[in-house]
């Protein structure tokens, strides 16, 4: 089976709501309520607070990954959501868990590039 | 204290090597050696190897994130390194890292690209 570039969806934010971005729980429950709906399988993830306020985190997925990093002293993130296409194609549900995001965060878009791979 | 974009390189290369795509040791050891050099610090990590080959792999940093994604059966990889510079600038270990990567799997480099954020 020849090998289909998957979708890379790579974005920066700003948001007003600095509860969000300072404290990881909220954007967890997010999270895992995008993966099931969209039907994602975890393989392992990392959740990390920083001191202070701010956060990092990623999930691994067979279909690749999902990774945020916040900064609440500048009201901005950034976001990652790589979906592979080895057995069906993903990237409307790419797309569609960075709208989510967006909506969640109420966020304003600094820059989004997406990159086929 | 304005925020000072970092580096984000995301990379599709191929290798000959099969043994270093299919399993998640050998690169780990390299990827740990590389974290050390650098003077990274790590929060968290995820290691996954499938079965049959290839594996998925994440490290967290307090610089953001390191990933790769194998897939033996097209010689192929997908990798990341995005190094934030939160107290210095890290630019040159975004790139240093990634230079000895292709080293290590004597890589073929089919895209690259740079994003700063």
């Amino acid at each position: 089976m020849p090998y289909t570039p998957g979708l890379h969806i790579i974005s920066e934010f700003t948001s007003e709501h600095n509860e969000l971005l300072s404290y990881s729980l909220k954007f967890r429950d997010f999270l895992n309520d995008e993966i099931s709906r969209q039907e994602l399988t975890k393989v392992g993830e990392v959740w990390h607070d920083f001191p202070g306020g701010g956060f990092t985190a990623v999930v691994c997925l067979t279909e690749s990954h999902i990774s945020i990093h916040t900064w609440p002293e500048h009201k901005l993130a950034t976001f990652d959501v790589f979906l592979s296409n080895y057995q069906q194609v993903n990237d409307g549900k790419a797309r569609a868990i960075y709208d989510n995001l967006l909506s969640f965060y109420e966020g304003a878009e600094i820059q989004k590039n997406e990159i086929k791979r």
